[in-house]
């Protein structure tokens, strides 16, 4: 159409010379992007792998069963795909929760839902019954004397302030009541939203301090302690852990790749984490993007697409609880750290996405602003061809756990962006589970990372670094 | 300011004949309206009680000790309030849970989380163990033969319509299952918003059909079964549940009042009922209606204003299983009942409220669009004083539960409105509690049932009735 041609040449005319450089990069990967795409959004053999994973696998915490059937699963099926496969062989930490059970006993007698926190010590035979002292902060609990915790059950009732604010109590807070002589500590599950749910997630003890058994409860339950004891009651609690410490366990950070056609050497990583804590299903953290990323480069495979360079994805194990497959990942990869031309982590669930955002680290921190700015712009160049899903927003600030270790040496890190309205009320909890997916945003992820994999690792520059 | 005044005049003058009636309604009531909506939203013992009657007191089933405590705690507070207080005795339904639990035994095991259904029957000692078939609807229910359901436990994974379209499963949802040899019955929790998070509720048996045991599950559980059974799986529940009737108990409605000045046999009659289920706080439903009627009645008193017509506040006993309650009210009233100018029920929780919904039956159905264009233009002109805190829509139809048989005898009925966003991921859970109610959005629900029930009640006229 005549008026479809006018407006299309005037708002070529009037492009900067910056943006029409991007503006062919775009051009340039338009026909395989639409093709990606367009076999992205129709597929259902992603959703089935999804499927498969969390009806029937589920749970796949480091240690178990369960995660190295799903790597055998998916190690087997990768390689019947066609795709290259190598399996990275990693010693996990092997936490296990054992029974467990938290038990008001005064001044009414209930079971209280709880979830021990990973890595924490289990009880001593018989558990532990105690009064229940109640914190909404640290300082709080640092104007308490030692007398006032001795013996006692630190509960930390600490509101929401977003996962980062939060999440500290849950990291450090069994320590810190610790020192002050508690017997036990109580958290406050982690999340804006709450419908009776315990929220697992890893302790981090620190070792001046005795070792003492740690749960999640629920945000009903926290609040309704805090307000019995502040209306003067004796709140105790029974508290009984089977959680122990077995010895490291073999695992294996699963990787599949596209060898690259032209530079071989020169590798465009995509993934998430292949492990989960041991409940739930696992599905947003972080089923949906192991799935996702190895879907993308099933697709990008099936359509006889070769980039320049090598395109992989890695399924990495024990993000949740020691990262020891993020740090195995970069001492395999070694001095060929210099070939990895980017790094992409998908691990902030599956919900609606908007786009990635981008870190540049080096040895003398953040890059540049001028850096950033080069990146953002072939970044944009390559989300325009993603703006018909609404996933082209390029944002400064990106990264992720098991990436973190190749970006700290320099590798350009992008992480999958979504709206994050719901990710932490499903976060570490029975609720994270397939139903909580929905199909659409799934596919549109699968298509995002197929189409910013395979244009990374085929456009003829590669993205700035920090010390570009 | 003379520009106000100029404005306001403007106004009037265009104002039609109807409007300025309706707007000299406004304006009698704006002084005392004023007082009492002022005193709402600055209250903060209204909110101490709604903490008093959810963290001391919790959850009130009928039958239950706790809910005879809620009963004589408030009864001796309001007597100290200076109200009139009546007790109405009313035989309740006893039903008891008992110890309930359900395991997934194959093709994996672990704990199903549950809640049996309310005045559900017991499993047999020991329990039971059956596999189970998924249903989405009743149609794939009729569509079975005998012989695919016989011995089993049918599972109504039914997907939420809302809760009119998806409660009839948990109703009836047994007895039909029953009705085709099954030996329990398991459904989908009704709510459209699930964290792992049983919703029990009442079921109906069918006295054609034998009565067998059910219980809701998760909403994660139920989709996961239906996957499994899909996928070809043998899935295998045992259930135990200790459920059982009791003699009916004791149990009171509470009747609080300012006589009428003037007409004292006229009854303007507000409130929600005051039994929850056995699991949560009963704080949305429908302690916080309870809380908010009787300190609008509180505050009314306070502020020294006798409306020419008995103001009533009643708690309502044993909606939840039984309605025993509302019928014993109507039943107390007797032919006074059209002395009775309306009743206000509040029992969809206590979100942002948005106004009051009306409902006018008689004899012959309900009102026509004249009376109830007529009724709704006296609404609107008391709503003109909500105006300020957007709670002032007044629409047609509306009711409620308890205030049914009075309706039903042409008494006009009013429900107070939300905007109903989360009411139904709480309901008739162990997530109904305190922390879920917002201060703010308590403080107008006393505010507008203050305004209300106190202009309904000395205002000259009377609300129409159907018959009017």
């Amino acid at each position: 159409m005549l008026w479809q041609r006018l407006t299309l040449s005037t708002l070529v005319v009037v492009l900067p010379a910056a943006a029409l450089a991007q503006e062919s990069l775009t051009d340039r990967y338009r026909e395989p992007a639409g093709r990606i795409l367009g076999a992205a959004l129709t597929d259902i053999e992603g959703w089935g792998k999804l499927e498969y994973l969390t009806t029937e696998i589920g749970h796949r915490l480091s240690g178990s069963a369960s995660l190295e059937r799903a790597i055998d699963w998916a190690h087997e099926r990768m390689e019947a795909e066609g795709l290259r496969v190598r399996k990275i062989p990693v010693k996990v930490p092997h936490w296990v929760r054992g029974e467990e059970s938290a038990t008001l006993v005064a001044p009414v007698k209930r079971a209280l839902p709880m979830l021990g926190l990973g890595m924490s010590v289990g009880t001593p035979e018989g558990g532990i019954t105690a009064s229940v002292v109640a914190v909404r902060n640290f300082d709080e609990l640092d104007a308490l004397s030692r007398e006032d915790v001795e013996g006692k059950i630190v509960l930390y009732a600490v509101e929401w302030q977003g996962y980062g604010g939060t999440v500290r109590y849950r990291g450090a807070g069994p320590s810190r009541a610790a020192a002050k002589g508690a017997v036990a500590a109580l958290v406050r599950s982690a999340t804006g939203r709450s419908l009776n749910t315990p929220h697992t997630g890893a302790l981090r003890y620190d070792e001046k301090h005795p070792q003492i058994p740690a749960a999640a409860v629920t945000v009903e339950d926290a609040e309704w302690m805090r307000r019995m004891i502040d209306r003067g009651h004796d709140v105790r609690v029974h508290l009984e852990m089977g959680a122990r410490m077995l010895p490291d366990a073999d695992s294996f950070d699963l990787v599949a790749e596209i060898p690259g056609r032209e530079l071989p050497e020169e590798v465009v990583v995509m993934g998430g984490h292949y492990d989960s804590w041991d409940v739930g299903q696992g599905a947003h953290d972080d089923g949906a993007a192991c799935m996702a990323a190895w879907h993308a480069l099933t697709i990008v495979h099936r359509l006889g697409l070769k980039p320049r360079r090598t395109l992989r994805v890695v399924l990495w194990t024990n993000e949740e609880n020691g990262l020891a497959g993020g740090l195995a990942y970069r001492k395999w990869v070694g001095d060929a750290i210099d070939g990895h031309v980017a790094a992409i982590e998908m691990d902030g669930g599956a919900e609606k996405p908007v786009g990635f955002g981008l870190g540049l680290r080096g040895p003398d921190g953040d890059a540049s602003d001028e850096v950033y700015g080069k990146a953002l712009g072939i970044l944009s160049s390559i989300g325009a061809l993603l703006e018909a899903i609404d996933a082209n927003a390029m944002t400064r600030g990106g990264g992720g756990a098991d990436i973190g270790p190749l970006m700290n040496d320099g590798v350009p890190g992008l992480a999958l962006k979504t709206v994050g309205e719901h990710y932490f009320d499903w976060h570490h909890t029975h609720a994270d589970t397939l139903d909580k997916v929905d199909p659409q945003n799934f596919r549109k992820a699968v298509a995002m990372l197929g189409v910013i994999g395979y244009i990374l690792a085929d456009m003829p520059e590669r993205l700035p670094r920090a010390t570009d």
